[in-house]
């Protein structure tokens, strides 16, 4: 059942130790080319550099000790992955981390360092899923799903919950849409605690979620193709659901949009983003009549991002 | 004469209009490598993205009215120009920068995006000395020293009695050494303010304050050799006469040191830091007993990157 406004403050109360209170911050100059008053709540800040551990430890931290015993699991390109291997290091859980194999260098290295196990498959869902799958049957691990379960959306949902204690009367925020699970917690905290209404941000290579709220049903995403790798999976029906009767649109924008939005803020607010936490930005600037003069939530997503690989 | 503590305060009250209070960050995964615990005085968050805004507000801020209205100019490689700049338009005084050919292209353009107007020269002491002595002659512009003025140190003094604010008993701090307009201000401020040493980072390349300091004397810096831009200047003898007396010691690293602990900064702490910066981490990873256990505190000077010039 989707999460009650009970359940998420529940679920930040049990991660606090696992997480950062990350800071928001602003940009006078990026405000002055938006024209509206931005607030960038910063998860790239947050413990292994994601707003994922969020949603990773909330799971992780509802299962029994019998079932953490059998150690956990997770497929992911890469944040959850790290997250629930941290969440697993803190809590002395075992962590097996199935990850594809065109994974960035530097997260696969991260998942080690957080002491999980790694295990390479094609750069496929499907391929995921089978592995988790063997794995769990062998082990008796549990699988915990990246997004498409309400324990990480409640888990994800408490950076918006933040965010609306640090900024005052917010009218939008807007969250990148991967998997669902970010914009699904974002809009469950904004309609249970404020008035602002949540935007959901795709690229156009990765567009299933603004297609499928279009059409009122789930429409995959095939051989998905944006430099935004957090955002190229596809929507799962848990945030389907609460996307569509919590969230008022979802816009998309072009890559070299996504470029311009990232360098913007890795320039003009010296902090170092993900290109997925730059799709929200390019959607505002190419948007802005539709932001003017309103004070805007953006969810920087995360900061994991391989130097040897960037885009300028 | 060397400002006092009481002309140091003054100059943190004069300019706090000027500059923000900018926060000090640790990292608990560098603290671990590095096996002390580092305050991180981020002053790539200032206004203008560097600490030299402080200095140049109070410099520009102690000129008569009469002298204002006949305009300011100064040399520099890039962000003291650009604090100069910036300072100027916060207070409605035309502003010339005088800039080496060579200065990294961010750097130029946000001159002029703070309406400055830039005359570019060699890149050379010599005639950067020399246009700038010729633009004063024929405008009557203020000519402002970028380090070796105490009003410029007194205003760099801001960002360490800030950091001495903002934590408790350091044992030591670690600044960068280009003209020495910052180590002195650090010196200083830690001197009067606090119990903690203050040493001097160099790349081997631009080492001439190691080698003045060890001699007594200033040898000048012929073509310095090294990423970190900002530290190519040569020593002031203002600079040189604070730093005899108030620091402690200057130790040098190598290139490959600078990038490794840049990239260690960038990635784990996911802040953008100009190499200048990361010199101060270098010296303490290669001096990790000197520093084992303590509080060290290290300026980071600022963020200004060329992004398409990135050592990795």
């Amino acid at each position: 059942m989707i999460p009650s406004d009970k359940e998420l403050i529940k679920a930040h109360e049990r991660i606090k130790h696992f997480i950062h209170k990350t800071p928001v911050l602003k940009s006078e100059s990026i405000n002055k080319i938006a024209g509206c008053r931005i607030y960038f709540k910063c998860e790239n800040f947050q413990k292994m550099g994601a707003f994922k551990m969020r949603g990773a430890s909330n799971a992780l931290l509802q299962l029994s000790e019998t079932e953490r015993h059998l150690g956990v699991t997770t497929h992911s390109s890469g944040n959850f992955g790290q997250a629930v291997a941290l969440s697993a290091k803190l809590s002395q859980t075992k962590a097996t981390i199935i990850m594809p194999n065109n994974a960035p260098n530097v997260k696969k290295e991260a998942v080690k360092g957080y002491g999980a196990s790694v295990i390479e498959c094609e750069p496929t869902l499907e391929a995921r899923e089978t592995t988790a799958n063997e794995f769990v049957n062998k082990t008796g691990a549990s699988f915990l799903h990246p997004y498409n379960c309400y324990d990480v959306i409640a888990g994800n949902s408490t950076a918006t919950i933040e965010l609306l204690e640090q900024t005052k009367n917010l009218d939008s925020i807007i969250a990148p849409v991967g998997g669902g699970g970010l914009i699904s917690g974002t809009a469950l905290a904004a309609t249970y605690f404020s008035k602002a209404k949540v935007y959901g941000a795709e690229p156009e290579g990765a567009d299933d979620a603004f297609r499928s709220f279009k059409k009122g049903e789930i429409i995959p995403m095939i051989n998905p193709n944006t430099i935004a790798d957090g955002l190229r999976t596809s929507l799962g029906d848990k945030g389907f659901e609460i996307i569509q009767k919590h969230v008022t649109d979802i816009f998309t924008c072009k890559e070299d949009e996504i470029i311009y939005a990232m360098r913007l803020i890795w320039e003009r607010m010296k902090i170092i983003i993900e290109p997925s936490c730059a799709v929200p930005l390019a959607i505002l600037l190419k948007n802005k009549s539709k932001f003017k003069k309103q004070k805007v939530g953006i969810i920087i997503t995360g900061g994991n991002v391989d130097l040897a690989k960037l885009p300028f």
